[in-house]
């Protein structure tokens, strides 16, 4: 931590703000510039709020962290290792990390009716998908919206779990259906809306289920490794970030901006697996299959794709979807991605 | 609703998109352009989603929306009346409104100990506040930092308010906790990372007390009325909006961008009160006393400002606290402002 | 200047970079933290550009600046006196800066023909504005839209000033027309799209008139100082900055965010007079009259508003200019906020 | 373009809207909603100002334009064709576009002296590339950083493309320069400051040589698109398109969001080719090989890549520069993915 003080801050006022660091258990240096005083400070101050040390008095300009204020998602904290999420599934393990082939999830919007989720399943199973996504809950814009058919969707999630053999992820809007949503799922989504809900944080935290963490809208790469780390230092170490776009000038062709350089960023930063999502990231069917190319190209562990049999009759978020014939072939150009990058598995076939 | 369809879009297929319309009790009209086809919707569509009518064919290009999504949020709901917010407090009701004097609301980010938020509170009080904030509960970016002192800090604001009379402030984080805190405050505050926290946001709006809804970093005016109109729907119609600064590319000198024209924007569109906080909004006090001066001049209903007995020793947000003195300053300087613009009550003493 | 060297660089680089670094005249003095060294600078560091510094070695984090790159724009320059700009007019000179009165800058988009400018100067000026504003030389999105009526409204724009009194402020778009522009102008405007165009900041920074340099839609603080920079450095002292509003996510009902926050970090910053353009900053009339009032309260030194005597037939940017009918009555108010902050002049009758 | 009326507007005023329209020789359609009436128009609306509209009446809520602003540029101007711009370089033509193989553009981001310009080029050509880039007029934020050599980095340009047989690309800053550049470059650059800078566009349009031209920080697609219309209208058809990141809010980490949708969004959009510069887009030579993979992926016409021989003593963007060394190993990784999807040509050496 460095603690920039004003030009002309009084000698007397540098000895008093050093002293105070001193008293907080810190080793402050003071380097005197030319026009400016910085103080220095050796000691433990990851963990420090910068806004503390700036409060100590009005002399002092800025307070610049130099160490990064994660510290379980930092990928010193593995010795520069990556992780491996493992993730049960009823056809067994499925590990998402940067050492294992790229994962694929894939599944509609929201859960309509047993008949097109489970079809859904299972074309996506045959197509190469590991994971079947479905909204039982759903986030929306209004309260006049379709809000998801809840309770009766996780058994049908349920249903296609059995049918198909992929896992199961869907998002948890609100605390109390926790405990329901983790009897099916096998990776619990925390939404973008959701990225800084710390109580929902602490909770997901506190269960034992995997948990795919969105970035919020406005997040910072900093904020989103933060809020894993709530999640990260209640107890559950098996967390997955997943990019889905950030929000920018420009919304006119796309609904939102799919920042593709978290990849190599995240992968300098952390241990944790990360997913991309160009399905909400780009807000349009036709433009998925080249972000989800760019993805694994670019070294994604996994991709969230929007799939519905009807994407006419989708009950929300249909213009983002494909087709199930449409992710066939996708995941067709995707393996010839995978394979040129070694991320790619052998036929989905050979996992069940 | 207006259905663009694309450049050469096959007739049967506009033929059958309008037939799908008028399925659902609309009467679409159709307008033959140059290169180009138009759907207009007659009809009961202020609540359609856009997006269900995008999926009815990948022929059609864009759906935008000429209605307002919002409807009790909206002026019209009010027809073009202004709506008060009235709320009791030990020392009589207050109310929030267009056509009311700017309320004040003043006190420091978390609640510390009994002693220093008494001091607070009397401090406010006498400089002409009619409203205490404080936090008990804090949403922080990082796991480590201090949290608030929960539930004890909820003992203390109701000390607080009983030694002074002000009414009281405080944001809910977790449904969990919202009884014991309606049970001390007078305005409940959802912050602005939960500002779609849908469920949150159902939950205040079943109970009685207002709310104070603050914008999200990353909200559009359009977003932050649904989330208002989300709480109006469940039956509280209580609501008060708060503006505390959007994320925008700088953010070297001031933490959020202040949004002070949402004042003009809101006035022509809802009939809610709004309160303008420019100690979030700027997030150094230093800046505060230019921006609170504009937001009354701009047609605030409301401020919200940080003071802090000690900002330098404060446990969160100090460096953008005012000192109590500088409160006191600041009032007299507001006053001149809100007397120009006839906004302004009499002298605090007279309120008891 | 700080240099954050990463975890685990090897001591002899760390003593390499200190050796370079002293090889350029500076004086490194390493801080050894429990994780990480820092190398603190000592000298001359204002000028030096970061990214040289990190260039010395792959084993640098961040070069983190302490001092402000801006030295003539800086408040310091002048030992924290803010500068006055004195402009010449048919009517004698017009000062801004803090100490002086707000001053009204008036006048349509683009210059239309002679009746309908000298007309609207008439009624400015009649109003209580000191200088008219209107573009010859129009920037426009489309190739295929109106560009300004060029070096004949300059002529126009010279009747106008005879007839009025009023000083004159018009674009410059191009270098080549410069010495054109600067018979007729009294202040030379450089434009939001053309704050980096250095290539024309150096020539207006050559010349004698005084320039009002817009903020660039994306432009930080700290850039558009510096490009304010260029022109002081140039040799033209007599800058003065314009905030017409920063491109942010939301556009839906403003064409831009009025970021009004800059009037107190300008005035902690620099020592150059501040004009807020509130018909660019919001993009309709309507919400120009609050953003107005609010821009006087926080310290505006002069407003730039768009009157046009016929909006409804505006050449360009009809939707955000006043009728003269409203702009005199948004004098009337104006002067009343203005008068609260006593920065408010004798009624214009006396000016003349 | 459909005119949105407000709720109530009066019926005369609706018809004086809809005839005064029908005098700009369009045809008005009215359609009576529920609450409000909308106007569409059939006619030549493509180049017309929504501005102009909505200007013609307080009463207008919105003028939404249905139809693309832009023409030359538009896919539908070469009938969904895409086009191939074909630049002529000392080893003989090179096409740009969505039929050629991946062109690849390097070089450091100024010209410091003869041996380095030689030498990159020497290496980035046997690497690979088929043109060499570097500054000889630089844009600086500070006017005391290093401007560039100017006039005679030109001669240092001719004498590496000599040398190497390269295809020369570099900027222009200002347009008095243009005649000297355009006699050693092959292609011209308009670099983002200068987006919006009309005056040049308007003469690289009026020249001959291909112009690349860069994204403006916070250009939309569509106002990017609206100024390579500026060169197309004044008479260059050889425009490339170039990508180099958008400014956002989290700056942390990259200096800038590296859009890559742009590239299946301008595919749908336009017939002009697009190229990637990930050295800026990032501003981190460690993101610039994930990034090139991706752009490869997601369909890019050619990279733009920033490789100096010595990166720690670059007089400018050395921490974005790329080793010779890592550029060759990189070109190898990219062949990998540009082979997968059929865009990779055959080795450099059999072009000379």
């Amino acid at each position: 931590m460095i603690v920039v003080m004003k030009v002309g801050s009084p000698e007397t006022e540098i000895e008093r703000v050093s002293q105070e660091l001193t008293d907080w258990g810190l080793t402050p240096e003071k380097i005197v510039g030319k026009h400016k005083v910085v103080i220095g400070l050796v000691g433990e101050t990851a963990a420090l709020d910068p806004l503390r040390i700036q409060e100590l008095s009005p002399w002092i300009e800025h307070v610049l962290r130099v160490e990064q204020p994660f510290k379980r998602a930092s990928l010193e904290f593995r010795h520069g290792e990556p992780s491996e999420v493992i993730v049960s599934t009823p056809s067994g393990s499925v590990p998402f990390g940067r050492n294992h082939p790229v994962v694929l999830i894939a599944g509609p919007c929201s859960v309509e009716n047993e008949e097109m989720i489970v079809e859904t399943a299972m074309r996506v199973k045959a197509a190469g998908a590991q994971f079947l996504r479905g909204g039982a809950y759903k986030p929306r814009t209004s309260p006049y919206a379709f809000q998801g058919h809840g309770e009766s969707a996780l058994g049908l999630l349920a249903a296609a779990r059995e049918a198909s053999g992929l896992g199961i992820i869907t998002e948890v809007m609100d605390a109390a259906d926790l405990e329901k949503i983790a009897e099916v799922a096998d990776i619990i989504q925390v939404g973008a809306r959701n990225m800084q809900n710390f109580a929902l944080l602490k909770k997901v935290g506190a269960q034992e289920k995997p948990v795919l963490l969105k970035r919020g809208m406005s997040a910072t790469i900093e904020e989103w490794l933060m809020a894993a780390e709530y999640i990260l230092a209640a107890g559950n170490p098996n967390v997955i970030l997943c990019e889905r776009g950030i929000r920018t000038f420009d919304r006119d062709y796309t609904r939102n901006t799919l920042d593709l350089a978290v990849l190599p960023v995240l992968h300098s930063l952390t241990h944790l697996p990360v997913t991309i999502d160009p399905s909400h990231g780009t807000g349009k069917s036709e433009y998925v299959p080249a972000m989800s190319m760019a993805a694994i190209a670019a070294g994604a562990d996994a991709l969230m794709i929007e799939v519905h049999p009807n994407p006419a009759k989708a009950l929300s978020d249909g213009p983002q979807s494909l087709t199930p014939e449409r992710f066939d072939r996708l995941v067709q150009e995707l393996s010839v991605i995978g394979k040129a990058v070694n991320r790619w598995s052998q036929p989905a076939v050979a996992l069940a």
